[in-house]
This record gives C-alpha cells, structure tokens and sequence, in this order.
C-alpha cells in the first residue's frame, strides 16, 4: 500500500491535542477517520513529527499515513481535505513517503512559535491565539536571557512532570524572543522537544520580561535541573509547530 | 456629561454588523449594554466611525460614548474592556472627546484590510478571516489594476444596492494589492467609503486575477457607473476596519 506524507495546518482550540484521548476529539482520530473513506472504509493509523497538547495550533505537522488508495500526491491531498471537514484542519501538501522515512524519527529540526499579547486589552481578533500579558514585559531581557539556554543540555527543568523521553539532553539551536507589534514572538527550534518544553521556557522568561528575576536566572534553573525551580507552563494556546525539517525535501505537491 | 472616545477591536463573526438589528447582537448593543454599568445604569448611546458589516472585522473602530461616570479615560478603557467580556470585543485605549467631534464626520482618513487566502488547502487557521480562492491569481495585475480606480470618481459600479449614502463620489486615496506568502492583502484608504465599496474593489479585481478580464477593466466598470458590470461583492469575513485618521491625534490612553 503507498505510504503518503501529509502537511498538516489545523486549529488546537477544539481538540484534546494530536493523539488519541477518550476525553474528546483528536486532530489524529479526525484524521485517520476521515482517511478512511480512503482506504476502504478502514480506518488507518496515522503518525506524526509533533504530538502536539490540547489547544496547541499546527501551521507545519507532518503525518504519515498508509492507505489502499493509490492516488498521485495532489489529488490525495485535494480528497483527505476534504474529508476532514468540518473540522479546523487544512490538508496543504502531500507527498510519497519515501522508504524507511517516518515522520517522528527522520526530523532533524523541529521548529515552534510562541505568541504574547503584551497590551492591558483582553484579545478580541487573537483570543485563543496568545497568551494576553497586561503588564509591561522586557523583551530585550528576555532574548539576552534566552541566549543562556541554547546549545546541549540536561533540560530536566524545563520538562513536564508527565514527559516519557527516557533522557532529558537536548541541543536547542534557536530560542529568539521578538517584539512585533503588540506582540512578542518567541521562537525555538531543536531536533526534538521534552514534553512542554517551550511552554516552560516562556513561563521562565517572562519572570524575566517582569524584572522579577534576572537575566542568568533561566540558565541557573537550568543548571539546577529541578522543574520546581523554574517558572509557570505557558498556557497552550500561544504556542504553534510551524514546520518540520527533514534530511531530504519530501517533495510536497 | 464626560464624552470618551474608544480605540475598539472585534472580531466580526458573532456580530450582525456595528449596528442595533433584531436578528443578533450587534457591537454598538453589546458596547452600549457594557457601558451602562458606567451610566448609572441608563443605557447610553454608542457612534462609530465605520458601519462595519455582519462578518467584518475592525483592529481599530473609533467610538464615542457620553458616560455619566467621570474617570480617567485609562480607567474608563479598563472598566469597559471588563464589562464587554465575554463578548470577543477589546477597548484598546481611550480619550476624552474633543468638542464638537464625532467619530463618523471627523474623519478624514478611514483604512481597511482585506485578506485572501490564496492556495489550494481551505483555511484551518485562519478560518472566518479570509475569502479563500484555490486558484492561482495574478496580483500584480490585480494592483495595476486597482491604480487605475485612484482619485475622484462617481463609484456607483461599486456601491451597493442598499448604499443610503446621497452622492457615490468619493476620493480613493489608496488600493494596494500585496502578496504576502499564502495570502494576498488589499489596503485601501479613503476619506469615507460608499456601502459594500472595498468588497466589491475585491470581487472585481478577483476577475483580474484569475485572467478573466483584463487589467483596465475594473477602470470601464468605474467609468460605465453601473453596478451590474462590476463583479461581485467578496464575503464579509476577509475585510477588516484598520484605522481611522483624525486631523488631531485623540491623545489616546
């Protein structure tokens, strides 16, 4: 059966997050159900590069899927988009999985955004976008203090209590905080993340953007490697998984 | 009786339009119940800059309240911002109104956004905000195209039916037409518009885009002064109301 890569756009505010939950729908099962119109009726398994939490946005998911329809690229994608309405996810590319490819483990950079509302107004047009900060944030202070985080790490502090990875290194490459607007745009970029890994960034650096602690303080939490000592988790709904990097361009159509 | 000026933002989506209907919650009834709390419970009246549309959404509506509660507009901005909630409506900031100035005739520069989504895959994100158009369209014609409608002109091609204004002559100050990754923006800028004028710019640029019609057609419509030439008016959901120029800025707190 042809293995098809899929990238995948979707909003996070109506679903339990990518995988499968008893307690509501998952991007995953609206899917794979949809995919299986596909596949004769069967519903298949669907993988993906990020297992996103529940109100977590998508622009770049990579999901791999095996189905029995054997349909160019194109006109794979036209038909699974439209399947999965009408829910908030958008089909915007497909292509062959190439052999031995998985979307999880051939990544080699994965790439996430985070957004801050920084204004005393509650979010009207970005509500369930951002994570609304009313009081003035340093976003110098935070980039200076983000620097402190990059290269390889145990980042123990900065994993969720709940994280499976069985090792807490991780080589963060990017971890820029930009003043846009209204905005503050924090950006990571890693191979891989530790279970809510970036949250906790934000909810580190924004003590700093407060001046409540200073600029080496998130990389003496990370030297600690005590998660009680960083900050809050970020709420979901700021951050979004832009894009995925693979060693060999998948060749979307 | 203190006169406050707002800076609002809203999404347009469960609104039937700015105005007062009986078919939904409009932005001037919830903005005007909201601000009751501040009038001693009297409901006051609430005049806007622009009679934005069912779907339309504004970043920066102007509006005037008289309010018998006398605060400082920074504290009256945060009292407001409270009592729209849980309404998707943010007062970004606030002022007190000059004498003698309104929101609607002391304009002199209104702006609007208007957003396609061009590509294949439907909106997940973005989803509300934008006119989605899977077809390639060519927006550099579609911007020669919309030079040709700058200045002084009767813009009866481009009103609507229901336009209750009494002259259709108005002076178009901008029309960009700008590609920005996925999506293709169209500012325009004018000292006041005519009904349904920037979405029906839209819909007869789309005609020019897709190859349809040629570049200096939008131009015949104009000169023909007959809406039945032009093309059709785009859907609500991809403007937004920008801005509003005054000849004095509003101090805004």
């Amino acid at each position: 059966m042809p293995s098809y890569a899929f990238l995948v756009e979707n909003d996070g505010t109506e679903f339990v997050g990518w995988q499968r939950q008893t307690n509501g729908p998952s991007v995953q099962q609206i899917l794979e159900e949809a995919a299986a119109a596909l596949n004769g009726g069967v519903i298949p398994l669907a993988t993906a590069s990020g297992r996103t939490d529940s109100g977590v946005h998508a622009e770049g998911q990579v999901v791999q899927i095996e189905l029995a329809a054997a349909l160019p690229p194109d006109r794979m994608r036209a038909a699974l988009d439209f399947h999965v309405r009408p829910h908030r996810i958008a089909i915007r590319a497909a292509a062959f999985a190439p052999e031995g490819w998985t979307p999880r483990f051939s990544a080699i950079q994965r790439h996430y955004r985070y957004r801050i509302l920084a204004r005393r107004a509650k979010p009207a047009l970005e509500e369930g976008r951002v994570w609304h900060l009313p009081l003035p944030l340093d976003s110098e202070a935070m980039h200076a203090a983000a620097q402190g985080l990059l290269g390889k790490h145990d980042f123990s502090a900065y994993r969720a209590t709940s994280c499976q990875a069985d090792s807490a290194l991780r080589t963060l490459e990017r971890l820029d905080v930009i003043r846009t607007g209204e905005e503050i745009h924090i950006f990571a970029s890693a191979r891989s993340f530790l279970h809510h890994q970036v949250r906790n960034f934000v909810g580190t650096l924004y003590e700093v953007g407060l001046g409540r602690r200073p600029v080496n303080w998130p990389r003496e939490v990370l030297d600690g490697r005590d998660r009680r000592a960083a900050g809050q988790t970020a709420p979901p709904q700021g951050l979004c998984f832009l894009r995925v990097d693979f060693p060999e361009p998948l060749g979307w159509l």
